[in-house]
């Protein structure tokens, strides 16, 4: 079984856009055991997608097509995939409904251009969109290539491939081999680092295999077993994760792909009846909106303060200004008294606090990424921690909003 | 002039890594004037990498290749291109001398693969390499088609683009055309809804060209024009925005490529000595970490607040509880109280407040994606805005954020 892919989209020719799509199929098709020996890009230019199209269906049972699906002029993805296979398009009358009530709830009329993303080949699949308007398409067919045909926004294509497209392609192909995923989380250590102390593991991968992945101050580990059941695939995770925790576990915080720092914190809050509120100064409210993020939050957080000037900590939190004066707003003793005096205004069991310097510029004498966290916790002595960052002022906010959840994980489990 | 990149690795072809060489060679070519129609990847296989560079060369006038120059058994980009050439490979002797110089540094002995990364094509121009060992290689062929050929680790490939690939491509083919783009930005209208209204222009595009960009809820259109001087495209580029502002020069905020909403209203507020604060439920301070991310926002925004829970309202910026109770949270009503209350304790020109139903469940009776967005602007009545979206809670959010945004550069905007 042989696949190729081919994006559509003059933004990723001209290199406006990285072909991330492309990679996230590749590594779906892999993980179902399906070979890819060609990735293609075309623009918007449906001669060049037809001649493109003519090339992988010689070489390939399966030609996947990426982008092109949308409401816009340049979008002709599918009507060239079905001129090609002389098809027509018909259409998905739940997806326009879908559209027509969209346009409804937000007081616009519907366009033609918005009709064509309901529409899918003739024969095919129709591959619902649960977070975009564009159905996706799936056409097997009996003794010639296959097309699969995807939306081109990441957050759509993803979840069409999770969703629907790969569960088509195991269908239609039969493969009922198990292939089982655990993705470990970590925090406190670099991509690099975690590759380095697996190295022997990931040099002589087979099943299971390992990928590491880095994104925004996180790390995950995927490792992913091939069986012939559930049972031995679950085995062979097993023993993997053992081998690989005795070596990183100190770094360890959760399982799962959108289990994120913040979801587990706050999920271990509202499991132990925890409330928690925040003084923040350089990061802005970024951790508050952070932990806003997660559903189910309003339990353990009735909000607090963003104290971004020295007169709003001491006017809204009444940090006592002599402090302030005496050992300015980057230090220990103030990062103390935020987090002590958001924790007594709100009567929280939690607060923590965020005082720094951001960058570009230095503060206080201070260089750029100097950030002190005070963390109060319950009865215990209230505390704060110096951060060194060296990245650029939106990743040092950044970090220091993973680590100030990453404190009150601690707490929680050293309390427990 | 067409070019053409094929990126050589298994290790893109299966996803394991994004093919952001190709993206970043891609915009150089670009901004020489040097048309990319095609892309490639085929994995490290000297067959199906000869048959790549078979079909890119009857179709383009130069190939770029991009990885597989290392030392390892599978680099073979170099030697598939020499025999495909029909030419021999010559040893860089400088680059030689740097290689061993490594091996004599770091104490270990220098093998034959590592002197594979000195050779260059026969005739060809060596690139060095100053972030790495192996040589690039450009190859200008009277009458027939060109190669480049570029390494795989981004930190050497982008150091070479820079200071030898482009330079040479700019010598070879004379380039001294002008090619000059603007980034024109746009908020409150759809992409779909931009491009039709665009739609004659972008279909008849040749010079300048329009792309059209959604990210984020903003919408950003790029026109670029070529010319013979700097003169002559700014004149290009004045002429089709004319004509483009005359038909959506309602909804455009701002110039630049990074010059996002956040930016342009915080500047704004900047240069007009106006102070802003925020009271934020739905959003729980992403508004307030949003212009927190703007260099300079300091000297305009004191802090403000987060009053998540109902309670909170009340307890820290006053809101009447019988406002609360009679009305509810998702109400106009305790918007305007949020944004005057906010105003009032921070002594600031501005105030704006969110309060709503971030989502997935409803609240108060009122669907997910209901949000009202309060704004006190200085000594105006103070109003509220009622909008509803259909996202899931975290575009919910940040839409929120977005539309107060524009509220606030209406508001600065129509008083000026």
């Amino acid at each position: 079984m042989q696949a190729e892919i081919i994006a559509v989209g003059t933004e990723i020719l001209l290199g406006q856009i990285d072909n991330t799509n492309a990679s996230y199929v590749a590594r779906n098709l892999a993980a179902l055991g399906i070979n890819v020996f060609h990735q293609q890009v075309v623009g918007d230019n449906p001669e060049r997608l037809d001649e493109a199209i003519t090339l992988a269906e010689k070489r390939s049972d399966l030609v996947v097509v990426l982008g092109g699906l949308g409401p816009t002029r340049d979008d002709l993805t599918k009507q060239v995939v079905a001129r090609h296979l002389g098809r027509k398009l018909v259409v998905d009358e739940a997806a326009l409904a879908k559209i027509a009530n969209h346009y409804k709830v937000t007081g616009r009329s519907l366009g033609n251009n918005d009709r064509l993303q309901a529409l899918y080949i003739e024969g095919g699949q129709s591959l619902p969109n649960y977070n975009g308007m564009a159905v996706g398409d799936f056409v097997h067919q009996a003794n010639w290539t296959d097309f699969l045909v995807l939306p081109g926004p990441p957050r759509e294509l993803i979840d069409m491939v999770d969703r629907t497209a790969m569960p088509a392609l195991r269908a239609a192909y039969h493969i009922d081999q198990r292939l089982k995923s655990r993705v470990l989380r970590y925090f406190g250590i670099g991509e690099a680092a975690l590759a380095q102390k697996l190295d022997d593991l990931i040099t002589k991968q087979t099943n299971p295999t390992l990928a590491t992945y880095a994104k925004s101050g996180e790390v995950t580990l995927r490792i992913t077993a091939t069986a012939s059941d559930d049972k031995a695939a679950t085995k062979l995770l097993d023993e993997m994760e053992n081998t690989v925790q005795n070596r990183i576990g100190a770094y360890f915080y959760g399982y799962g792909d959108e289990n994120d720092l913040a979801s587990v914190v706050v999920n271990q809050l509202i499991d132990r009846h925890l409330t928690i509120t925040a003084a923040e100064s350089l990061t802005a409210g970024l951790f508050q909106s952070t932990i806003g993020s997660v559903p189910g939050v309003s339990a353990v957080f009735p909000g607090g303060f963003v104290t971004y000037a020295a007169s709003a900590k001491h006017q809204l939190i009444a940090v006592p200004q002599d402090v302030i004066d005496q050992y300015g707003v980057v230090s220990e003793q103030t990062a103390i008294w935020m987090a002590q005096q958001a924790k007594r205004l709100l009567a929280t069991d939690i607060a923590v606090s965020f005082t720094g310097v951001a960058g570009p510029d230095e503060l206080e004498g201070h260089p750029a990424g100097t950030v002190w966290i005070g963390l109060a916790y319950r009865n215990q002595p209230v505390v704060a921690h110096e951060y060194h960052f060296a990245d650029d002022r939106q990743l040092n906010r950044w970090r220091s909003v993973l680590n100030g959840l990453d404190l009150v994980r601690r707490a929680i489990r050293d309390e427990n």
